[in-house]
């Protein structure tokens, strides 16, 4: 008898690290309060109830029963296509849609268009862990291309330049950033467009938390003009702007000239996405345009509270801020990043994320997500963090 | 400005054939009557109404529209392990068991579980088309073991043993079989898990046509003795038993060892699965066995309906017949699968599914899926048959 080989990029890979962190505040025992939780990426609301009620309609036809169009329903493929074409004022047709369980899987299939085993995709750090594991899992090189507190985690050119060798197939940016809350400035996205199109090289552009810009994704419109659009990849959530991560799905803009590959993909990876959630997601991006605004400046409100109140504890420095997370520079220097994050959970009853499980260099921050807060529950915060300055 | 490169594994992969096939019926002009369309691997009939009452209630709480556990709902989990432990005989708990959004995706997980790109996994011929496509977009071998019409395309052990060598990482067994229909014996089951015990190779069991065999599922039994479960991954299908595959569930039976391992793919691949659908199946999977059963036996009924029928036609021969499928050896030797295929739907208004489509040197058959057949219709099948006989 043999043992059985399991592929040794997937056991290589990380698993999620979040659900560890997540454990800390169940050894807290209560001693400074409530525990308050900012390690969320989920949306902190329940979604609407109109929007429910439309899937669960939906969800009692036979019809919605049955197999769907893999690319995705028409219907919602058209509503976002004119959703993303107001947004970026760039004329996108639904063709260059296709709807995917969750903007994860939007960025596997992504991935795999463009590049194999063997090829690299730079990954601005700190990034988003999914991402990381997705390319290890498919024996696709992630390459980091660090990203400087002083420039507000922005990635730099000549860093990404310097990363680019014949083996890149793809600059990934996430914007707004997970984790920092990094809103990337339009000339920056149209820099790395104009490389990727001289080099052939594509931009995969991440936009989960689009619609808690301040903006509302305006940011994102250059690479969505026509001289880019051909070498450029949109990723979007539904679940995040719509507040329903359980009925997965979300979005890819692509050139129309790959949706053959990306069809194919989609039709291996779960042949259509599902159904009721589509027809109901079709209805929400118009008729729940008002609601989504109405949590856009929550979110934006709650950053300010959040920045207000770390004013008093300026040893504790943001260093970036934006959509949904800010990235806080812990004043601990020398001691890592999860033991800081560990202390404040299990000691203070406070849980943030560690820099470190976004990617290298990462020590010295922790990812807060302040979404989650109520408006009166900031005024707590400096306490929590303070209390971890004594030692 | 140069190209953006694309993926050529991707690229390489064949298209799903089975659209191009679907549109032939429109080109008939209704001479010989109504279309009959024997092309369908989907449920021909609704789903259990009370099934989806479940679903849609579930799809109306706040709850379900949160992100789930990754490998998905622990009840749905406990259920289904309870019922493949009674299917097989062998105790299975929910720890080898993870939900996914359909079998197609459970095939993926499975296929990345076990090799990379340059690695070979062993598929007979004639195969199901989603799965060669994935393995072909991820850079692992497909190679083809050809199965003979005289075996009634059960794979033979001699040509299995000689397909292998140190880059095979699985074996996969589609049965019932997809497009044959062939149920395949335990002894044959038992036998690959022998061989791949011995070199350390996956077996790979596809059971998503388990609920239409006559026996239930009970064929499966041996390849979850505890002596082979170690090394044996099996994939399911709730679309088909339940007929909701727009709900798109599904699960893997794995060895609790490679659980981590299955659950960073999931959650890359779509952070969970979709969740109100998940609360209907669990109830489902007791609640409707009664329902499920006597789908079972109006598709044996079928069966034994299309062999009678087929008698009145003896050039056309049912080379394999079992569940949901059966496989037919065309009279016209010379003449392609999709040439008769064609001449038949666009002529007669009869839709079958070319054996080509299925991988190599399956020139002389056709797939036909007599599920979705009223009982008064398969008198009609011989007349139908017989005019593509006449030149």
């Amino acid at each position: 008898m043999r043992s059985f080989m399991i592929n040794p990029c997937v056991t290589n890979t990380q698993s999620p690290p979040i659900l560890e962190a997540r454990s800390w505040l169940s050894l807290y025992n209560g001693s400074m309060g409530a525990p308050i939780d900012l390690s969320q990426a989920a949306p902190p609301y329940a979604p609407s109830v109109e929007l429910l009620e439309r899937i669960s309609t939906a969800a009692t036809s036979p019809e919605f029963a049955r197999y769907g169009p893999v690319p995705g329903e028409d219907t919602l493929r058209e509503a976002y296509a004119r959703h993303v074409s107001s947004i970026y004022g760039s004329k996108i047709g639904s063709a260059s849609v296709s709807i995917t369980a969750g903007a994860n899987q939007a960025f596997v299939i992504a991935a795999m268009v463009v590049a194999q085993r063997g090829d690299t995709i730079l990954l601005p750090a700190p990034w988003y862990f999914n991402h990381k594991m997705t390319l290890d899992m498919l024996g696709i090189e992630a390459r980091a291309v660090g990203c400087r507190a002083e420039d507000g985690f922005i990635p730099d050119i000549p860093s990404l330049l310097t990363a680019i060798d014949a083996s890149v197939r793809a600059i990934v940016l996430v914007t707004p950033n997970n984790p920092t809350g990094a809103i990337y400035p339009p000339s920056l996205i149209e820099t790395c467009a104009e490389i990727g199109r001289e080099r052939g090289i594509w931009l995969i552009i991440d936009e989960t938390y689009r619609d808690f810009a301040a903006s509302g994704g305006a940011h994102c419109r250059s690479a969505y003009q026509p001289a880019f659009s051909n070498g450029s990849i949109g990723l979007y959530s539904f679940s995040k702007s719509l507040a329903i991560p359980g009925h997965r799905l979300g979005a890819m803009v692509h050139p129309a000239g790959i949706a053959e590959q990306v069809t194919k993909l989609q039709d291996c990876l779960q042949i259509c996405p599902p159904r009721a959630g589509q027809e109901g997601v079709a209805w929400a991006l118009e008729g729940l345009e008002d609601w989504r605004t109405s949590k856009r400046h929550e979110f934006v409100r709650r950053a300010n509270y959040f920045s207000a109140a770390m004013k008093d504890v300026p040893k504790w420095k943001i260093e970036s801020i934006g959509a949904y997370f800010a990235y806080v520079r812990h004043p601990h220097q020398g001691e890592s990043a999860f033991s800081v994050g560990k202390r404040l959970a299990v000691e203070n009853g406070l849980l943030t994320i560690p820099g470190s499980y976004f990617g290298p260099q990462q020590e010295d921050y922790l990812r807060v997500s302040f979404g989650c807060l109520k408006s009166d529950a900031f005024a707590e915060l400096p306490r929590r963090f303070a209390m971890a300055d004594r030692r």
